[in-house]
Parts: C-alpha cells; structure tokens; sequence
C-alpha cells in the first residue's frame, strides 16, 4: 500500500475552499492521489477526504499538521491528518456466534484491512481457539448478569492497555454502557441484525418474522447511547419468503451480517466515513 | 393463457391432503398443471395452490365447486376454486403522481396481467388523460378535507357500480375509511414507500433522509384498518448514499415503488397471495 | 435547477492538476458546486468533471470557454464546458416494444431528464399514440429489409433537421450502419437485453434460457461499429429460475431494460460518462 | 433435523404423476412435509422431489426403495430415494485461497449442511493449518505441471479410499481430468470467479476490467468436460465502477464467490438440484 497522509474536514461551505487546500498542498510540492468532497445543502456544511502521496511532501506527518493549521482554522474546520503507515488499533468483541469474526479473521489474512488487530475480547470462551490460531491474543472478561459495571472496567482498562482506538462489536451482544460509548465515540462499530430503524433492540429476526416482511437486513453502525440509533454506516438485506422459518432467517442473516460489517469497517479503517448529525457521509 | 381453475386453500395440516384432493381431481381425469404447497409448522396449517387444465375436466366451474365441497368441508378447509377465463376486475385509484399508474398501463398493454380495468378513480383530475389515453374510464372523486366520507361514499358506489373486486392504490395518497377496508378485506392493495415496518405514516422519505438510511424501499401490502401494517405481499429497495437529497430519494423511490407494486398486483390476480395472520404466503 | 457550467475533461495526469484548474476558476469568483475526479493508474490519465455556479462568473460561457483554453492546452486537456441551461437535443427510436419508451416519457413528465425531445422516430407506426398524446413529433421512417441505407439517410437527415446531439436506442431493433456511428460517437445510447458480454446479438433471454444462467440482466452502452461491444454505462440484472420460461425472461427483462436504460440516459445527459479507451468513467 | 426420506425423480410428464405417487405413499400412511415440482414444457418433461418423514412409514429405506420401483419403472422415471439420516460425504478442493474454505469451515460449525467432510485435498499445503484448526484431514498431492495425471490419480484413490460422493472446488484451481469429471458427474461443484458464460477461462476478474462492466459475478456449477460449461446450479453479482481495479475486483469478487459456492452447495447437499440437459431445476 501507497505511503499516504488522508486530510479529513469538515467545515462552514464557502467560495474557494478546495483550491485553497488545493493551493496548500501544492506549495508544498504535494501530489492528490484521491479527493473527495460533499456539500450537504441543509446543513450548509463541505466535507471532505484528501489524499495525498507522502512521498512528494518535503516534511513528516507533523510538520504536515502544523503548516496546515492556520488554514484549518481560518476556514474553522473540524478536521484530521492521518498517516496511512500508522494503522489503526482495533479491539474485536464478541460473544458466542463467530460467523462475523471469522469472516474478519479471513479478510485479516487477505490483508483487507489497514490496521493492526489489538486484541480479542469476549465474554465467553468459545472464541479463543479460533481467534489464537490465526494469533490474536483473546481475553475472557465475562459479563455478569447482576454486576456489569465490572467487566466492562475491565474492557475499558484492556482497551486502553492494548492501546486500541477502533472497537468493533461483532455480535457482542451486550449493551456498552453509556460512559463507554462517550469515551470512544463514533469508534465504536456495531453490527445490528435487522434493517434499522425496524427491529430496534432484541430478537431482531423473530420480529421480522412476526411481522411478515419480505426481506431481512443488517445494519453497521456507530455505537451511541441510544441502543441502535447511531449514525448508519452500512446496511444489506437478503430476499426471504414464508417458507423461511426463524432459524433459516437467523442463518440467511449471518450472510449479511458479516458482509455488511466488513464493508463498514473497512470503510471506517480508510477514514472514509464523516459523522453529521446522527448521519454519515461514507466516500466510496 | 390456457383455460385452467385454480384451486386456493388453507387447513388444518394432516396426512395425506394433497393425495386427497390429488385423487378427487384425477377420478375426474383433472391435469394438474401447476402444484404449491406451505405447512406452517407454528400454527400447523396448511396452504396449497393447485391448476388444473379446465379442459381436462368434463364439467364447468360450478359442478367442480360442488363436487369438491364435501373434501373440502371435510378437511375443513378455507377454500375457493378461481376460473382463469373470468379475470377479476380491477379499480385503480391514484392522486397527482403519474409513475405508478403509467407503469400499469403500459404492463396492461404488454398483458401482464390477467385482469379487466374496471376503471380509474381519483380525487384529482391529473390523470384523466393518460388514463383515457389508454381507454380506461377515468372517475373524478373530489375528497373534501372536512368531509372525507361524501367522496368515498361515492368511491365505494362505483366500486360497486363497476363491479370491481380488486382496488389498487397507486399512490392513491388518501386514508381508506375503516368500514371500505373491511368490506374489501385483502382485495384492496396498496403501495407504501417505505420499506415497512420502517418509516410508517407520512413522509417516509423525509424519515428515511432525516434517519440517514444507506437503503430505501417500497412495500406492497393489504391494506387493513390499521394504517401500513397490513399483511405484505412484496418489498424492493434500492440503495441510496450520503449525496442524495430528499427529492432524490423520491425520484429514486418511485423506481422501486412501480416496480414493487407491479410484481404484488401480478402475485394478488393470479392467486398466488394467501392470507395468514398477519403474514402471506405468497406462492412463486 | 440551478445554472451551472460543467468543466469535463481527461488528460495526462500529473501534480496539481485539480489546484491549477481551481485556481483559474477562483480568480474569476467560481463557486464549485460539485468536483468528482479519477486518476487511471493503468494509463496514468486523469478524468474530471467540476460543476460550477454559472451566476458566481462575471461572464459567460462562450467567454469562459475563451478563458480556459489556455490551461486546457497547457495541460493537454481533451475538454469541453457544457451550458447546463442548454439542455441536450434528443431522439429517440423505437420499434414496436413500448416500455422503454413508456417509461421515458413519464420520467420526462417527472423532469427526471435535463433534456429537450426532438422527437420520435421509428420504423414502425404503433408508437404514435403514444408519443403524440405526450407531445413529442412522431416521424415513421420504415427500414426496408433490402434497402436499409433509404431508411437510415431519412434518419441521418431528421437528426440533423432536428438538431438533435443524443440519440436514444429505446429497444429500436435495427442495426445503426457504421457511418453514423462514428458521426455520432459516443452520442447514441443502446440498451441491450442481456448483460453482456454475455448473450451478444439476437435473441438473448433465448441464449439465456438455452444456457440456463440463474441471472438475467440489461446493458445500456454507447453504440459503437462493433456490434454490442461500445462502452458500457450502466447494467442491471434480474434473478431468475427454471420455472421461467423465455417468455417469462422477456417479460422480467423489460423492467431492468427500461430501468437501466434511463440511468444511463441520466447519466449521459448530466455529462457524468466519460469515455475512456473502451470503457467509462461515470461519476456518480 | 427430522429424519427424511427424500424421492427425486423426473419422467415424461403426464396426468396423475403426483396423485400416483402420493396414493403409493399414503398407502403405507407415510406422511409428505414437502413437495416440489416442476413440468418442463419445451421437453414435456416432470421432475418432482417430494420429502417424507422417516418415521411415518412401518419400513426402512431399502424397503421403501423396493416397494417404490414398480411405479418408478411404470413412469419411467429416472429416480432416487436419499435417507437424511446418512449424509453426504464430501472432499473439499483448494489451492492456496482461503475464503472459500475459511468460510465452508464456519458455515459447517454452525451446521448449515447436512454433510461429513471426508477430506480436505489441496495441490499446496497452506490450507493444512485452518483446516486441522476445524478437525479435518489434510492431503497435500501436488500437481505437477508436466505430470499432473499422477497427482490426479492420487486425488481419485483418496476420492474412493475417503468413500466421498461430492467433490468441492473451492477455487481449485486446476481443471479436472475428463475421466474424472465423468466419474463423479453432477457431483462434481466448482466456484467460477465470473457471471458465465461471461468471461469463460482463466483470469476472468482482468478480462471484466478490461471489457469495463458494471457488474462483476461468481457462478456455482457442476463440472463437465467442457470447462466453465457445466448446468448452473447458482450465481451472484456484485457492482463495481470506475474506480475498482483489478485488486479490487479480485477482493470484492471474493464476497460473491464464496456465498455462492455456499448457496449452491446446501442445493446439492439437500438433492435440491436435479440436471436437465444442461441446465439446472433448483427447488428453493
């Protein structure tokens, strides 16, 4: 992969702001591989993601974010230079099912991903076997049912050991506690297993089913307080019929499932996906 | 199309149904040209849809009805025998927008559908061209705001009038009154753009932008007293990104809501939808 | 709509490309609405296309055409600027199939199409009615089976009369001759009933019915000498099983014909397809 | 799962086929959970796979297959009956990829087929360690380029001495000896990286860049001699644009590729698939 330094902003839409990046940049001998821009009308608000060739810049990812302060601020942007060549850490959670883990674990291996895996935790034991054969360290913290609060200190302390700063929760099945969610926002990815906003909270597929729908979906999306409400990164659906019972929507589900995470953390690795409001502008 | 009968029912599940009605159809030398069958293992019933080739019969639809009556009270079906030869009649009632509408026109053209267009209601007088274009009668029922029963007094006098026994709301826009719903239980078909149970009610698109949807959709259903939860015959989406305004979704969605329609309307006249609970089978 | 100028160009790629272009428009108060870019690694060329606010320019586009041309040969640039207030003329032909041109007509209804009709033609009478109850001109230019060259120069000259730059191929069934394909390059848009490469020349859904493929699909691509081997724009697909016979293939196929047709169409129209060797770049 | 017995079989199609055999099963009160057919009308052909419970009937399976054979032989069918009780034997085939594999192996843990692995074979030995992770046994017979009859002729000694009945490639990636595929015919299942008959042969991720589709696919067949040319049994697509390269369509294709093998493998495990020239009957 391509040295690159990723220029993420967001700022008040006005005349010129591209070209003064773009200005920027070329002074300082910079090459754009890959730019990407949103204005969002309502808001009145330009996104943007600009990538550029380390390699042609005569200085380090550094010096980069302090020449480019003063316009950052003059344009009062919200805005992050990340440095492809330092991948992002990522905690895995997980509970019982591995279909989504050992879909990442594969992808791993095809080096699908930008980052470095931190860890695995869970609140079981079922995973560490597959999880130490492709060489992950695994952490059992189990989640007691009367004393939450404890276990989820010690995911906090862990991820914070492991220095990790992406959490992907791949069907954890537990609800992170509101401070957590704060503390690590929009890096928190889950995966809930219906189209949301249907089928908010539990059981998903037993309600699809109840209600008859002719098609199921997953959603990837960040973790907020608010249980299956943050912004929607990703979503999939599978066609089903009556013949399909609970158990076969539950299995045509994991297809989706896992499809649908991996699309949206891959996206989030690449820094491709903007938060707005409870909304996202994800770049292709 | 080829003459045939086709017999609809449910019952109770038990040994031996199929072959039961198998031999009560071929003592009579009836060809099955088409066989589907669906046990509901939850509520242990059972759903079945059989052709059979009118020619192979030597007597007419009555007599068959009558000679099967005994079987089916037997099995205590909830049954009913349909004669290709006698389409159902069809009333479509829409408002301003056109997608819906010109799309069926245009599918009745290439017939496909097995179906005669009783007419054309609306409480608009936007469509009368295209609709007579075509060689449809076009019905202009005015619903006033502050008197909503004088106008559909007068829909359900046509309905009756034109012996219509199925109505379609294509886009028709306005809340059918509780007491046609029952009337035409599962006879009325609607098309709601969204992808239900998602974004019930008004302005599915300005909920679906608003919730930062990556997927909208349109869901075709019966339409009950109980506004959109009616039992779904058929849902499409189409995928949607951070770039589309509402507008686009509407321009958008109407793809997915002609499309989604159609293939329910098509399912509901050749008596492939068979009601359950709150649910359908619908056979392919 | 909003008035803008369209920039599209392609040329060698190279450092700040997208900086120099921003600047020129900068100095001259240019406000971009919308910039899409893609560098082609393979043959190292660079594609554009960069929507600007026609109001934010204190001239006009004949002027700004001027303006830029220096850059555009400094850099080497294959460009043009297009007038969105200047809407494409276009024809569109048909044979005796309807739901292409069904379709299009109540997009045109809904303005999906930033374009002027010129006019219908088509070497049969049946689509008249049609055409004309929409208020499109409707010309019947018969194509004799052992004189096509008599009927096509009646075309070739009705496109000219008609002043037309886009010409639609909305199922026309007929074989456009070489010569006016490279008169108009990459202006005359066809929907193909199979995805191709697949199913090349007549008769598809029977190559597919024969082959027994489990997918169906339509292929809008520019009309080139070479037989159903120009640029793709756009495909679409269709599931399928063996209950379906060619006929039912016909008919499933006519919705992703009609459906991909008018997003290639679309696409064409916003000058968002870009030629590139014999493939194309289309901005979303 | 219910034990079953499963009846497939075609025959020339007439009247009472069903009835016949339903008498012949209720006769000995044996009770049908399932039942599909399908009459094909260009060959006037019937195929039918009806499932019994096990338990409802007083015999075992070779009993019943006795008791069955005079009717088979009055119809002329081409049949078996499959006891769900005794499940497929199946070597898995693979190269040096691992997503078909890594994702057969989580599918197999959550029981989604109803199968024994008897084997995994690969002519490399990177797959030795994942499939060893999973309980499986791994032979490593190399395919030597100027030799690749001895290699062969190892996999079919292990194929008998393993007592498998279906064979998998998994991205093999090595074409089948013509005895071999005749030996195993139909059970035989490869995963072609493209949407046949597109791009037939090798490298077909570089020949879809090359002809700029739209559209990339996987198609799930069974092998014959002719290579890519065998009945369909499932296929997939995934969109792509301008952006993708060759990698990428490499990586997104790998998505498709292993949900199709898995689909059109749970067909075939479940004697879903019946063969008809060379196209595919698939009962969902």
């Amino acid at each position: 992969m391509k040295h690159t330094y990723r220029l993420i902003f967001d700022c008040p839409d006005q005349i010129g702001i591209v070209t003064k990046v773009g200005d920027f940049l070329s002074q300082h001998g910079g090459w754009i591989c890959d730019a990407r821009h949103h204005s969002d009308t309502d808001s009145n608000r330009f996104f943007s993601r600009i990538v550029v060739n380390a390699d042609s810049l005569p200085f380090d990812v550094e010096t980069l974010r302090e020449k480019f302060t003063p316009l950052a601020e003059a344009l009062k942007m919200n805005w992050r230079i990340v440095d492809s060549a330092v991948p992002k850490r990522v905690i895995l959670m997980a509970s019982k099912g591995s279909h989504c883990l050992s879909d990442l674990f594969d992808r791993l291996r095809y080096q699908e991903f930008n980052c470095e895996i931190a860890g695995v935790i869970s609140n079981h034991d079922d995973m560490r076997g597959i999880s130490e054969f492709y060489g992950y360290r695994y952490h059992h913290v189990p989640i007691e049912k009367d004393n939450k609060g404890k276990g989820f200190a010690e995911v906090e302390r862990l991820v914070d050991e492991l220095q990790a700063d992406t959490i992907v929760l791949a069907r954890y099945m537990q609800i992170v506690p509101p401070a957590l969610c704060d503390k690590y926002q929009y890096q928190i990815i889950n995966i809930h297993h219906s189209f949301l906003p249907s089928f908010i909270g539990a059981k998903p597929y037993h309600q699809a089913h109840q209600r008859g729908v002719k098609l199921i979906g997953a959603t990837c999306h960040y973790v907020t307080q608010q249980l299956d409400e943050g912004p929607i990164i990703e979503q999939g659906i599978q066609r089903i019929n009556h013949e399909h019972t609970v158990d076969d929507l539950v299995r045509l589900g994991r297809d989706v499932e896992k499809t649908v995470l991996a699309k949206g953390l891959r996206a989030h690795l690449e820094d491709r996906v903007m938060v707005h409001g409870n909304s996202t502008v994800v770049f292709s």
